[in-house]
């Protein structure tokens, strides 16, 4: 963006609360994961097949490129042709929070001043009528394991006999690269991995037989920054573009035997899914929380004041069943500490970058994040109400994470779901 | 590449033979990696600035943008815009084995023809006023840990207790995903990275004291595959761009710290060196050797069968002074095993990706491909001409590694080399 553009002035974005929902004139359904206040971003296929930016309001959402020809959107970022570039917001998040802060605060200046609705209500499309994309280019993929109570639970299970959690686990934010060519849109059809794996003691090739989910919270990244310098707590969210949903789809038995000495390879990379809509940090301000207090305490550079951790409710549904509920409030490492960590080292990160959580697991049955947790490695199934249980997933079943902030149902913000069904491997 | 376009047939790229230097009309100084049969392709800033993709030949490089101007080029793939759309070869490398193969031919006919001379020669750019750029945006980057040798010491240094080799080795190429977002051209400068690595036993916090180098082989992706349809290992090859050299840079202190359970991160992240020439296949073909004879056989999906091992010659040189001398021909798994094994799960590849071979490690002393095994972990530091010694890199050193094909100066195929110098960290 030029230096020399003048946006309109962010009236609201600054310790701003919840607005009513009255305050819209977009109807806005009761429970709707996106009142006036989200205003998430993302990427769709409209039904003529072409593919666009939109921001979700109700159950409908907003085209931008419409929007734009209305004029509303004049000296916005929206103008710059930033917002669906190569079908991505890659170039949009790459603006920085200013940008995002500036066009978020515009276009609630809009839906609430009912002069502008005769115009821009063309631009609204019901939400049944996009094919939500993935909304980034994504460059570099890490997945992190900052939960303490799932990598106390997974140290449980895979080293009985040794300490729950390896010495490095409370002072830095343990993760590793994933697979980014994998990660697939809401919806995807997620295909039972083949691999090597254990069987009756030998390695054996097959389809997985023990295929899982994770349930994450992703934060992607906005404004780029230069190899060499390396992100501060400080500064970190700064570059954050906003967070989604993630789903690190793993076969057990394909990673327990592949995953020493480097990590999870194959185990992991054959899917991940990402939810469509990015809620920006201005939309999640009110729900800030501060995160656990660290022990030992960290180095100086991990460091964090404040409420840097977010407190999100999020769901798991297999085949309509809710099988577990936990919160994103006491993760160990937050958001902050993870890119600061992850440019310690030097190591840049470029706008579209996806960090994900690690598995949100909380201290409670039923609160974790994964099957291999829920039913301790197929050593308590789940029962679902046809009758059946499921230690794994089997072929058909239906995966949906949801997550949103804020405990009424009528002042939720949403990050909204991502759903996948596995089918058959076909091999 | 539209179906309907009839490329120049390839006349020589079956069953070819080296071509003599003196077949060319272009002067190809004795030693010059590379000859009239390499041809090799990249991605180079000209002095005016302007970005374009080249042909090295002898210590020059043909302009392809200049070449397809003089109509020699009509109906080859280089007229179709692909060679450096966005400043990189991936539509090119997308194209497939053929396309390349039908380019490198033509190529190899004007270079032959003399009656090409004079209009071709003005093509022409002296390597040394080319700054070489990354060949490919790169999308994943996959590190394996594919030579025996390597696997055994690194096990030996790490678990002296345990058996070297962990039991998955033999049976899958092990490997990681790396940061794509951080691999660096040849010639930038490496800042010593700082992390959290045990001083006394402690974590603290501070720059790197065993930073260290990985000499590898890159394989490039050229023709993109499918999610959900693995490549076998038969036709792996068909899906590889080409060769180059690879510089795995590792800060083993922070490695060692943070690797369990999820790998190594920030002790590699920092920065990855690759070379600027593709080198294809098919300038390879007289310089392919069977790989080692695999036991326990493999399971039959990584079976292959022929040479699908390369003899090249590999060197390591620090300040100077060559190190390492090594050979990747005894690779345990070759590229196309390694291919073949990355989309068993239904992965797909797309191109640009790059996956290099894990570092190369041969049975001899001085013929190890890192400083933690050339002095097994500093216990035996190497002594340079200058008097010093060195158990890992100081600020200053300049780490150069080559590569090449043949046996005889006057007829190898060359990788040619990538270069980085260690510079302080700054913090």
């Amino acid at each position: 963006l030029s230096p020399g553009i003048t946006w309109n002035t962010p009236t609201n974005s600054t310790g701003s609360i919840m607005a009513d929902r009255a305050d819209a004139w977009v109807d806005i359904p009761d429970g709707s994961p996106f009142p006036l206040h989200n205003l998430p971003f993302g990427i769709a296929r409209r039904e003529d097949g072409t593919i666009g930016a939109f921001v979700a309001i109700g159950d409908r959402a907003l085209d931008l490129a419409d929007a734009v020809g209305t004029g509303f959107l004049d000296n916005s970022p929206a103008e710059y042709g930033l917002l669906d570039a190569g079908g991505t917001l890659n170039g949009f998040a790459a603006a920085g929070r200013a940008a995002h802060a500036a066009l978020r605060d515009r276009l609630t200046e809009l839906f609430t001043e009912r002069r502008h609705q005769a115009q821009l209500t063309p631009c609204l499309v019901p939400l049944d009528e996009l094919t939500m994309q993935l909304p980034v280019a994504i460059g570099d993929y890490v997945d992190f394991y900052s939960s303490l109570h799932h990598a106390t639970n997974l140290g449980r299970l895979f080293r009985p006999d040794g300490e729950a959690l390896l010495p490095n686990w409370r002072h830095i934010p343990i993760g590793y690269h994933g697979r980014s060519g994998t990660i697939v849109a809401d919806g995807a059809d997620i295909a039972r991995p083949r691999g090597l794996r254990l069987v009756d003691g030998e390695p054996r090739y097959g389809p997985t037989n023990a295929l899982d989910i994770e349930l994450e919270v992703g934060a992607v990244i906005g404004a780029p920054s230069k190899l060499g310098e390396p992100i501060s707590t400080a500064d970190a969210e700064q570059h954050l573009f906003g967070l989604c949903l993630v789903n690190d789809w793993s076969a057990r038995d394909i990673q327990a035997f592949e995953y020493q000495p480097l990590g999870p390879f194959l185990g992991k990379s054959f899917a991940t899914s990402m939810s469509p809509w990015i809620v920006t940090l201005d939309a999640l301000e009110s729900f800030r929380v501060e995160p656990p207090v660290q022990n030992p305490p960290v180095a100086d550079h991990l460091c964090t004041t404040g409420a840097t951790g977010f407190d999100l409710h999020l769901e798991v549904d297999l085949n309509g069943e809710v099988i577990s509920r936990t919160s994103f409030s006491d993760m160990y490492w937050t958001p902050a500490q993870q890119v600061a960590h992850m440019t310690t080292n030097g190591a840049n990160v470029r706008a579209g970058d996806l960090f994900a959580s690690g598995t949100v697991s909380g201290p409670t049955a039923g609160s974790e994040g994964s099957l291999i947790e829920l039913t301790w490695n197929g050593v308590r199934p789940i029962e679902l109400p046809d009758g059946s249980t499921r230690a794994f997933l089997q072929d058909g079943d239906r995966v949906t994470i949801t997550g949103w902030a804020g405990a009424e149902p009528g002042s939720r913000i949403g990050l909204g779901s991502v759903c996948g069904t596995i089918v058959d491997e076909g091999g």
